[in-house]
C-alpha cells in the first residue's frame, strides 16, 4: 500500500471547502491556480517513479472539467475527538499517473486504525488534513496509463494507506480487487482489511492446523468474525471468543465454539477451565497487560499473534493515562523466556505491510475463492452517511458494534437530516455539539490546510522520516 | 520427554565407580542395600504416576543377575572442562516400571545443550552426578508391563531428556522410535534431536513455503545440516548458510544455495548483496548480538526462530565474561516492534517439550517417511568410543565437525588405547593431561556421588522448582 502519494495529490490539487450543512450543493467556487506538475513531481519523488514525473499534466487545458468536478470527502482536520473528522467538498478532476484507478465510491469500511489515527496515535496517516479511510469498495470511472487489468465499469474492492474516505478515490490499480458477483458494495467494503489481517495471522504466523485451539479477543469485532469464519474452515478447531454476553448467541451462530463474557468474568480461568493446557493460538488486539496474559496461556509451541493497542483507545480523545498505562505494561519478551516455553509472539498489522501488495493480493485471491464457496462472509453491523461518520466511529469505539460499521457515500436524504438518525441508539445531544463546534472551527481547518499545501512543495522522500519521528503520538493542536 | 526418572532411578539403584582404564572389565563388588521401592515412589512421585510406585519392586529376590549385571556408562560428576565427564561402571539390572523399555545401546548423539549441560548452563539436566544424552539408537532387551508396540529385539532411536550416554538406557516406550530398514545404529542416533528441532522450527513456527529464504546458521552443524536437507524437500528454497570456508564445499553439495564465510565477511551484508529485502526464516543458535541482526535482516512476515545460545560457550570451562555479555546483549522484544515490523519471533528447544510426546512423535513419523523416500539423511562428522567422550566434545565446541558427532558404545580396542585416537588431528597432550585430572578426582567423584544419593530420597516433586532457581547458572564446586 504505497499509494500514499495518491490522496496526498488529491488533497493538493483542489481547494476544500468546509460543508456546514452537509448535504448541500456546494458551491462552485474558481480553483486557485494548480502547481499540477509540481504535485506530480513531489508524488513521483515520494515514490521513485520518475516515469510519472515525466508525464505532463495533460489535463490542464481542459478547464471546464477541472472546475466543475466536485466530490465529497472526509477530512481530519487535526488530532482529536469524533468532531475531528469534517465532512468537505475537494474539486478538480483528480490527474491519474502511470498505473492509477479513479474509483467512484459507493461504500467505505471503518478500522480501529482510523479511531487511531484520529487521535494522533497511528503513524501512518499523513499528518492532518487529510482524508483517513483504508478500504473502500466502488466502481472504476478512470485509468491511467499502463493500467490493463482494469477497466472503466469494473466494480472494485480497494485497500490503500489512507484517503479512500470519499467519493472519488485515486490508487495505483494493484490496491484493487474484482468484486466477485452477488457481492454487494458494503459487503465489499467490509471485506479486504478484516479477512486479510485474520487470514495472514492464522495461517502465515499462526500455521492453524485441525484439532488446534484459538483464541479470539473482540470475537464480535470486524476482525474477530473475520477471524472465526476463517478458524471454521479448518477441520475441528475450537475458537475461544470474548465478547459481552448481549453478543454471544450471535457469536455463536457464528462459529465461536466457547463465548466468553470478558466484562464478568476472568477470560484466563474460563479458558483454563475448557482447556487446562491453553491455547494454541491467541488473536490480541488489546496490548499492555492482556498481552502478559495471553503470552501465559500459550501451550508449548503456541503462537501469540498481537495486531493492536486498543487499550490505548480510552475515551474519544487521546488518553494519556491510557496511554502511557499501555506503554508502561507493553509487552516486551526475551528470547530465553521463549526458547524455554517453546513459544512465538509475532506482530502483525496491515498498515505497515508496505510494497507487500504481491503477497496481500495472494491472500486476497484466496479469501475471495472461500467467499465464492461460501464459507466467509463478512457481517455488516450498521451503515451510515458520511454526514454520521463521528457516529459510526463512536458506535465502534464504544464496542457496540457486531461485525463491521459501513460509511456509504450515497447522498443523506433530506428528511434524515432533521429527523434523529435511525441506527443511533444514544448521545444524540454530544453528537450536536460536536456539529456546532465544527462550524466554529471551520476557519482553522482551512488555515491549516494552506500551511500543508506549502509543506508539500518540499520533496515527499522526508515524508519517511517524519513519520518515523511521530512515533511518538502528536499532541492535539 | 518426561522420562527423567528412569536415568534418576538407574543411577540410585547402582554402585558406581570410577573406570580408570576405561575398557578393563570392572570388578564386580556386591551392591548396596537397595533402596528399590523407595526409588520407585520418589520417581513415581516426580511423574505423577501412582500405579508405578504401587508395583512392588518383583525382582528383589534374583539376588545373583542383580549383582553380575553392569554396564558402563558416562557420568557427569560435576560442572566444568572436559574431564568433568567421567566413564564408569554401574551395577545391577534396572527395574522396568510399567511402560517402560530398557534398551541395549549402541550409539548416542551429542547436542550443544550437552555441551551447556556440563559448563551447568543448561537447567534440563538433574544436577550431577547424572549420566547425560538426549538421545541415542539399540536394540529393546527388556519391556515393562503395558508395552505392547514395543518388544525384545526391535532396533528403536530413543530421545529422552538425559540418562542415554550409558550401555543400558531405561526410558518409557513413548519414548522409543523403529528404526526403519538399512538405518544403521549411528545414523539413527544422529537423526532424532536435529531432525526433530529442524522440523519444528521450519515447518512448525516458521511454516515454509516454495519461493521462500533461509538463513541457516552454523549449517554444516547438526541442525544445520538437517535445516538444509529439509528446507530442500520444499520447492525452489533459498538456503543461505553460514559456516567457515573449508566447509562451503560440503555444506554446498548439501543443498546450501549460499554459503558465507562468517568468519572473514559480514555475513548481514553478504546476505543483502543477494536478497536485498532479507529473509523469510532466520535459524539463529548464537543468542546474543547475532539475535539482533537476525531480527533486522527479516522481510515482513519473516519469522527469527531462536533455539540456543552458542555464543554462550567459550572454551571448555563456562566463561563469565561470555555468559554475561550474551546475558547482556540478549535478545528483548517489545511488541509494538514486532507489529510495525510484521514480524515474528520464536523460541525452539527440544529439552523443554516434555509432555508433547504426542507432537514429537507426530513429526518423527514426518520424517521417517522423508528418510525413506531419500530425501533426508544424517551426516556422520566422526564416532567416538566413550573413552574418547571429551575428545568428541571438544571437536563439536570448537566447532570442526561437519555433521552429527556420535559416541559408540563398542568397546574400544586394546591396542587403539595404546595409539593416538585414529580421529584426533589435535591437542593430544592436553587431552592425556585431562586423563590424569581425572585419575585424581576420582574418589572426589565418589564423594559428591554419595551425598547426592542421599539428596535424592526427598520427594522429586521439589525438583521443578531447583530448576527453575539453577536459570542463574552454579559455579563449578
Amino acid at each position: 500500500m504505497s499509494g500514499e502519494d495518491a490522496p496526498a495529490e488529491q488533497q493538493n490539487a483542489v481547494d476544500q471547502k468546509l460543508e456546514t450543512k452537509p448535504a448541500e450543493e456546494p458551491k462552485a467556487e474558481p480553483p486557485k491556480a494548480e502547481p499540477a506538475p509540481a504535485a506530480a513531481d513531489a508524488a513521483a519523488a515520494a515514490t521513485g517513479d520518475d516515469e510519472a514525473a515525466a508525464t505532463p499534466a495533460a489535463t490542464t487545458e481542459k478547464v471546464p472539467e477541472e472546475e466543475t468536478f466536485t466530490y465529497r470527502a472526509l477530512v481530519l482536520t487535526g488530532y482529536g475527538g469524533y468532531d475531528k473528522v469534517k465532512l468537505q467538498v475537494k474539486k478538480g478532476k483528480p490527474v491519474l499517473k502511470t498505473g492509477e484507478v479513479q474509483v467512484r465510491v459507493k461504500a467505505c469500511g471503518l478500522n480501529f486504525a482510523d479511531l487511531m489515527a484520529r487521535q494522533g496515535l497511528y503513524d501512518r496517516l499523513p499528518s492532518p488534513p487529510v482524508t483517513p479511510g483504508m478500504e473502500c469498495s466502488g466502481v472504476v470511472e478512470a485509468v491511467g496509463e499502463e493500467v490493463t487489468e482494469r477497466k472503466v465499469g469494473d466494480r472494485v474492492m480497494v485497500i490503500n494507506r489512507c484517503g479512500l474516505w470519499q467519493e472519488v478515490a485515486v490508487v495505483p490499480a494493484t490496491h484493487t480487487f474484482l468484486i466477485p458477483e452477488g457481492m454487494g458494495f458494503e459487503e465489499a467494503a467490509a471485506l479486504p482489511v478484516n479477512y486479510i489481517t485474520a487470514y495472514m495471522m492464522l495461517f502465515d504466523f499462526g500455521n492453524l492446523r485441525p484439532n488446534q485451539s484459538v483464541l479470539v479477543h473482540a470475537a464480535a469485532g470486524g476482525v474477530g468474525i473475520a477471524a472465526t469464519q476463517l478458524c471454521n474452515t479448518v477441520k475441528d478447531v475450537t475458537v475461544f471468543g470474548t465478547a459481552s454476553a448481549s453478543k454471544h448467541e450471535i457469536i455463536s451462530q457464528g462459529g465461536v465454539t466457547h463465548p466468553i463474557d470478558y466484562r464478568t468474568k476472568d477470560y484466563v480461568e474460563e479458558v483454563r477451565k475448557i482447556s487446562p493446557k491453553g491455547m494454541d493460538i491467541i488473536l490480541d488486539p488489546l496490548g499492555g497487560s492482556d498481552t502478559h496474559k495471553a503470552y501465559n496461556l500459550l501451550k508449548p509451541m503456541g503462537k501469540l499473534i498481537t495486531y493492536g493497542t486498543s487499550n490505548m483507545l480510552a475515551g474519544q480523545k487521546k488518553n494519556l493515562l491510557a496511554v502511557a498505562k499501555n506503554w508502561y505494561h507493553q509487552f516486551s519478551i526475551h528470547t530465553l523466556s521463549l526458547i524455554q516455553g517453546n513459544k512465538s509472539v509475532c506482530g502483525f498489522h496491515l498498515g505497515y505491510l508496505d510494497g507487500e501488495m504481491e503477497l496481500i493480493t495472494q491472500t486476497m485471491d484466496i479469501i475471495l475463492d472461500l467467499y465464492k464457496q461460501g464459507k466467509v462472509k463478512p457481517r455488516i453491523d450498521s451503515t451510515w452517511h458520511l454526514e454520521q461518520v463521528g457516529d459510526a466511529m463512536r458506535k465502534m469505539q464504544e464496542r457496540n458494534n457486531i461485525g463491521k460499521v459501513i460509511l456509504s457515500t450515497e447522498p443523506m436524504p433530506e428528511e434524515e437530516k432533521k429527523e434523529e438518525p435511525k441506527k443511533e441508539d444514544k448521545k444524540e445531544d454530544k453528537k450536536k455539539d460536536d456539529k456546532k463546534k465544527d462550524d466554529k472551527k471551520k476557519d482553522d481547518g482551512k488555515k491549516e490546510e494552506k500551511k500543508d499545501d506549502k509543506k508539500k512543495e518540499e520533496p515527499k522522500k522526508e515524508e519517511k522520516k517524519e513519520e518515523e519521528k511521530k512515533e511518538e503520538p502528536k499532541e492535539e493542536k
